[in-house]
């Protein structure tokens, strides 16, 4: 993949001598940005560019090429890929449009393109792109003219869509964040996002990645390949909308959309979201401080009103302003005019003029080992401080090298000023107080994820019979249907989720029968492959009390059915003891088509019908994300016993849920599974799946 | 007021020929910015500043003076005032700070400034602030030194704080906003911040208001003066920190904290609350184009990335995308290229290069009537486009002055270009799209809003029974205590509020007597001046079936509140009929300290219990207000009968707020008030007080 970034030898194929032409464009940035290898012009006009020869063709270039640079038309493509391979050309950068984003024809020269590039072992970027820039090498090809608008450094980008790309780098430029690497991939032919991901977290110049994506090739790799990241991953993700617009049979499935499985897995596997420019600027910005390794923060300001405006945001974000030792505020009161402000923590500089002051308090509070981070707030008071506030800031830069403590910097000074030190120094520049603050909290939570990920978390293997539960699955898919309910309990018990014994009864005599043995009172529920959700047609009957209770219940239930599904072949009904007390949730997954299993739980009753809140990850789960997900529901403090409510059997919720996630993870053929509910009983009295539907993959 | 903007002549006390002497920087700044009235420096050191003379005295000024702005040390401001006074100067702007803000020499001070302004009759603004500018006729005298930084336009703004209005200031200046007045209210001695208001809403010169405060002095002015404004009104409240560190009473005082108040007034007040500078920007931004009066909305895109974010963005904002006629979509196909992309909303401009064309398609968009707005995302492809760009704007920017309908006009471009269209043009340029729609979106529920607010709603008054009501509180007042829970449930009724009807009963006969009466079971509940919450106490029996059950529960009440409070004086119990079935919520009310009276509702149940979700308005409120109250209550779609449950009786609900709300208006004496639960029955059968606290004012 360097090849792509660092080539030594580069043929623009689709150069004329015309004024418009848009491979001249991409000549003339490598040139302006200094790329350090050899350019070939290549175009069937030939001819010349300023003082450089057109080439006919690849094959006509004396020299060997590493890659190819192609901007001529879609249906030329194939042609001159092939005669790039015959030259030994093994890298392309295909920059045309016009492919499969235009129909059926251009899918087929796609497909051209596919196996023209395994024969001759080419791997290519795009088409349909604007083409990568290396700020290290001057390598510089998108087919726009590009001046000399950012500068370099240390964040790169992979974005699926060239506009968006280019208006992150002017949002770059703009913030003074410095560029080392940028590749637009386009349709994503051969090498995609997470291949360029894979290269970037191994690049040296590299140390933050910012991804666009509009889709999700391959949602595994990308989570394997980003959780193996120790340098930041920022991530805009796109094309949300119509959300619910899928199909779902099952609860669970309309429960977790495809953004909510994106959320979860980009959380699990460190990469941060962000929805929106400002957000992702920032966050570039406070990403390249050193990490804030606890909540104590403490404010510096200079003007009262930012001083209340920041501690706010504190609030809002979970950092603790920590007490300032009295000794080390009777050190700064010296510098003070006498009878002032009282000196606490946000510190007002009140009437304290000496920037030079500034820098010693900054530097005094940085060696506090109860401080994590410091937020300073700078209001240049007219320009002719702009001198000393500049020295101040290459002093605090130096303190946060030293000290290896991020000190976010915010300055209210004229634009000019502001530009000038984003441009000037490699260093943060924020210019509002609350979103310094959040972006602040962004690094704090990324030091936390990091460590996390860098420790790795075990993902418990319980001991189930996979075999039992394999043969009803394998029989289901044979008879092309789903697992009828008495099946998909047994699914759940073969492992380990604890269900309700229940027996299947073909008559009323049987149903009376089961009752009997198990005790009244029972409830009966309907067997029947094609009834997706029983309750709405009457195919539940709880808290029978007597044999004449279960003889209705169980007449009336086959007439109802038989009238609404005079086809359906019924199975019988399952009997089940009632079971009464605990709380109600909701448990279940399915296969999400860009990340494989996700489970989901959320509390019963009206949480999941009317507010929906549920909590989905990608599985495998260990056993801190299964907490994690319980306790991040919201009401889930009555689980624990709040508020004089008996305090309920979590931790068989948690293993619940770690079992289900083993269960889809070894069944992929499982296409949705509910468990609704799970009656979950008073702590240590377990949990119990008292209903639940297994939707298979017909395929 | 017009005056504080607007003097003929002005004199600047404190100048003296110092270089860093502030009141030589505010006479240069008037200068600079080309004050069109007389500037006469004033300092006890007299002597001259460039080619000015000192004037020793105010006194010794030979013109007469309308406004006097003063910067010197705070133990010599009385004085000056005082001499102003007797020079006729009726207004003035105080910058010194070292008042209340540094103890109580400081308090002193203020105080000799009140009664001196009152015996004067003069109205000045401060102390303790940067100063006011007025752009249209130069006046600029905050003693910071200030070059002309920001272009003249229609935003003015009344700031808390000098530091958080300058970096406002340079916000705009970024933004290319323009300013119309500003000003620093400082202490707000005098002149507080609803009166700038109160001015600013008259003043031709201003279009959009922004407010920055750290308090509220008087709530109720301020919503009702922002009530009458035809202006969009902004304001960023700071100062939320601490949130529930009050002391409350009831659930409903500690349900609804000041900030929450907060939040409820702006909204019934039509003012737009912001919390972070960017939002502050792009509303600023937004609230200069026309209203958007509907939902439908066009994005038209150059870049097909940007138009899948802007269109993620408008599902998130609940904007439409309108479908575009059959007729527009040909007439609009036949300026692209043969076979190129399906042509939708939103409009992928895709290898359309055609700048005059983009003019002609928004022009025919804005002319549909099914389009309430347009979202033009603009990606200059480099700058050989600027020129184009340029003209292209112009014609948007006719376009909306014709069509009344605003265009959001995003462009991504180099940070030089970006910059010369913010300061060249007086249109709204974005630069990024996700805020681009969040900020149309407060354009159209503003345009909503204000429709709302000119229109004025009824306040509904009931007949109630207010003497029996003021009797009962009154003769608790006497007797410094609460209401009694039987008094309560009193008022409630002489309000029209349904309550269940009860008997007070002293002795075990008489509670059996009681219920014998009403009929089993009843609910018996202690009364007890001093006891707050009664279920923690053992106070409340509910569902007693026998008279022995009532003997049991009297007595074992009676004995264990004796235990616990021994010297408690004991009112009896409250005998009441069971009432079940229903919804449970919670209504109250409490005194706040900006606003005055304010009514809340919530689920009841773990829903306030545990997820604390509950609605405030600030009273008096309209029906429709009520409604509103209880339908964005989260999960009230049970209420409505949503998912199988049994519709409520919501009608009820929320004629009780409004009776609620009335009494909270009739009795600012009522500190805090709860009826918890209110039970409601199924549609039809009204709902029921079953309990109630009121707490009054002690004072």
């Amino acid at each position: 993949m360097r090849e792509i970034f660092y080539p030594r030898s580069v043929a623009v194929i689709g150069v004329s001598p015309k004024p418009d032409n848009l491979g001249r464009n991409i000549v003339a940035n490598l040139v302006e940005y200094g790329f350090d290898g050899v350019v070939n012009a290549v175009g069937p006009s030939g001819g010349m560019i300023e003082t450089r020869r057109i080439y006919h063709t690849v094959s006509g270039i004396p020299d060997a090429v590493d890659l190819a640079v192609i901007m001529t038309p879609a249906r030329t493509v194939p042609g001159i890929l092939e005669e790039c391979g015959q030259k030994g050309v093994r890298w392309a950068i295909i920059e045309t449009a016009g492919f499969r984003e235009y129909g059926e024809e251009g899918r087929q020269l796609e497909q051209q393109l596919v196996e023209i590039a395994d024969r001759h072992q080419i791997r290519f970027v795009g088409p349909n792109c604007i083409g990568a820039i290396s700020m290290e090498n001057g390598f510089c090809v998108p087919f726009p003219r590009l001046h000399k608008f950012i500068k370099p450094g240390d964040v790169s980008m992979v974005s699926q869509s060239g506009g968006v790309g280019m208006s992150v780098l002017n949002l770059m430029s703009n913030e003074g964040i410095g560029l080392n690497k940028f590749v637009s991939v386009g349709n994503m032919l051969n090498i995609d996002a997470e291949d360029v991901l894979e290269y970037l977290i191994e690049d040296p110049g590299t140390e933050l990645i910012f991804l666009y994506l509009e889709s999700i090739r391959d949602g595994q790799k990308l989570m394997h390949v980003a959780r193996t990241s120790t340098k930041p991953i920022l991530a805009f993700k796109s094309n949300i909308g119509n959300l619910g617009n899928t199909i779902a049979l099952s609860h669970t499935a309309s429960l977790t959309s495809d953004d909510k499985v994106v959320d979860a897995a980009f959380e699990q596997a460190g990469i941060i979201r962000i929805h929106d420019a400002t957000t992702l600027g920032n966050n570039m910005k406070i990403l390249r401080l050193p990490p804030m390794k606890g909540k104590n923060l403490a404010i510096i300001s200079r003007s009262g009103g930012h001083a209340v405006i920041a501690a706010d945001s504190c609030e809002l974000s979970g950092f603790q302003l920590a007490e300032l030792p009295e000794e080390f505020l009777r050190e700064i009161e010296k510098h003070f005019r006498a009878s002032v402000i009282n000196l606490t923590n946000p510190l007002d500089l009140g009437d304290l003029f000496d920037l030079n002051v500034y820098a010693q308090i900054v530097e005094q509070t940085l060696q506090l080992d109860s401080i994590d981070g410091v937020v300073f707030l700078h209001t240049a008071i007219s320009t002719t401080e702009n001198e000393s506030s500049r020295r101040l800031l290459e002093h605090i830069i130096s303190l946060v090298q030293q000290t290896g403590k991020p000190v976010a910097y915010y300055i209210s000074a004229s634009a000019e000023e502001v530009n000038y030190l984003k441009q000037h120094y490699d260093f943060p520049i924020f210019t509002q107080v609350v979103e310094t603050i959040r972006a602040l909290e962004i690094n704090q939570q990324y030091c936390k994820i990091s460590k996390r990920l860098q420790a790795g978390e075990a993902i418990e293997q319980f001991p189930v019979e996979k075999a039992k539960a394999a043969a009803l699955i394998q029989t289901a898919r044979q008879e092309q249907r789903d697992l009828l309910l008495s099946e998909a309990i047994a699914v759940l018990g073969h492992y380990g989720i604890p269900t309700v014994s229940g027996q299947v009864a073909l008559t009323v005599e049987e149903a009376q029968q089961a009752a009997e043995q198990m005790g009244y009172p029972v409830a009966i529920k309907i067997i029947a492959d094609q009834i997706s959700h029983k309750s709405d047609v009457g195919g539940v009957q709880l808290n029978l009390r007597t044999p004449g209770a279960v003889k209705d219940a169980f007449e009336d239930m086959i007439s109802r059915i038989e009238k609404l599904y005079p086809d359906e072949k019924l199975d019988g009904v399952l009997v089940q003891p009632m079971v009464t007390g605990g709380r109600e949730l909701i448990l279940g997954g399915r296969q999400d088509p860009q990340f494989g299993p996700v489970v989901v739980v959320g509390l019963g009753g009206i949480f999941v019908e009317i507010i929906g809140q549920t909590v989905v990850r990608v599985a495998p789960i260990s056993r801190r994300l299964a907490e994690e997900m319980v306790f991040s529901l919201s009401g889930s403090q009555i689980l624990r016993g709040a508020r004089g409510h008996r305090a309920s059997d979590v931790d068989s919720v948690i293993e619940s849920l770690q079992r289900l996630s083993q269960l889809l993870v070894d069944f992929p053929e499982i296409a949705e599974l509910d468990i609704n509910p799970l009656r979950v009983l008073p702590e240590g009295e377990g949990s119990l799946a008292l209903d639940a539907r297994i939707i298979l993959n017909k395929e």
